[in-house]
């Protein structure tokens, strides 16, 4: 299940500042619900939160920013909810089933939400996109859980040199699954879980024939197309000399 | 250049009854870019088109329908459009480029339209969505250019068992670019001419790989994951089985 908390990472109760953010997004959420993304002010935010247009102004800039914190806030749920199915299972198939399973479960409640808001979103040009400069930090996030996804699929082995394209392309793969989910009609978006379920599968035979070298141009080219295409996509894939580095800054600590 | 006419297959001189059909769409077309989808009723076209209402609806029965018939005029110029470089073209990835080209010069009068028209036609179970029962026809005529597109590729060997697939990919494809295009700020669209060169390059590379065995479950997984979550796909595949008793039926074979 996935927890409730802003920051389940850390045992601590949440500061006086986190908790008023969390009320500022949390009613944000609502009015957005209620009234639709475009006819809901901040001053409306602010004021159903019970504090001043400044204050609300102090945690989020505007709208968009009160949706790249949705953003994060279902980035952080998804992490917690992914632990156990990532711990338990080794084959790349269940290891990304379950993660897409558990995106799902984690978004039921903002489905009729994520309708009317989607027309915002879709335009990649949008801050509101999933492919835009500023929702890099819950992109990053959601690419890293793909990476993990991958690196713990025991059997599965991985040419080096498509080791940070692939989790790309799994994620471009689960935002048309999100797409697809946004227009599910069906009842407990059950045709939104088979889509999860068939495309886990393909994407785990998908990344079986990578093994095969004459393909490997080719993936390379389709990641490319979408990076060259897609504006945010270029700021997506880390700068492995700099990850490196991180790893070395971090070492001594106990791996997971 | 792309005819005008409505039935460019025909040499005749269009009946009256085509005539006041092409008008209804003309005016419809024109309203539609000017007021908007939604805010356009059928009693506004039949009067700006000088038809009473009854007539109006005589010829399309509602909005959704003019669409149709704007998507069915839209694949007839197109098809007119594309007839030089069919005909000169015989490398697979020319032949493409050359199809995606024409179209997106086709479609240029209506960007306007099409961006703020978008919304209605992104919902898959709209009936304005290309993958629409409603939109049946004009995507079958898209998707049989397409398997112009891969019959007429003297080099390009393609499988028995893929040449349906491949061409309703090849259209998906083109909805891609078509989606990506809706998006497109830049002047003349050129990022889109851009991505269409892309495209027809990475698809040509893609079908060239199809002479590997092992791709090809991969492909048929991939084309009927789309089939079976998309609306109208299924609809828009001829049924081999169908295909193959008409052809013994007709050569008086009775083996089935």
């Amino acid at each position: 299940m996935p927890s409730k908390n802003d920051s389940p990472e850390q045992g601590d109760a949440p500061s006086k500042s986190e908790q008023t953010r969390a009320l500022i997004l949390e009613t944000a959420m609502r009015l957005f619900q209620e009234r639709g993304y475009d006819k809901t002010t901040m001053r409306a935010i602010a004021q159903e939160a019970g504090v001043s247009v400044g204050n609300a102004y102090y945690y989020f800039e505007g709208k968009e920013h009160l949706i790249q914190g949705f953003y994060d806030r279902i980035a952080t749920e998804h992490k917690v909810a992914i632990r156990d199915v990532l711990a338990r299972e080794t084959d790349l198939e269940a290891r990304l089933a379950g993660v897409l399973r558990a995106w799902l479960d984690i978004a039921t409640p903002y489905h009729e939400f994520a309708v009317q808001f989607f027309k915002n979103a879709a335009d990649p040009a949008s801050p509101l996109s999933p492919f835009s400069a500023e929702s890099e930090h819950a992109r990053v996030e959601a690419i890293n859980i793909h990476r993990q996804v991958l690196a713990g699929a025991t059997k599965t082995k991985v040419p080096e040199e498509l080791r940070d394209l692939l989790p790309e392309m799994m994620w471009l793969a689960q935002m048309g699954l999100v797409l697809y989910w946004v227009y599910d009609r069906t009842e407990g978006r059950e045709r939104s879980y088979r889509l999860a379920e068939r495309s886990a599968r393909l994407t785990a035979r998908g990344v079986s024939l990578a093994r095969f070298r004459v393909l490997r141009p080719l993936v390379r080219e389709v990641h490319d197309l979408f990076t060259d295409f897609l504006p945010g996509m270029t700021n997506a894939v880390p700068d492995p000399a700099k990850e490196k580095k991180e790893k070395k800054d971090k070492a001594g600590k106990t791996e997971g």
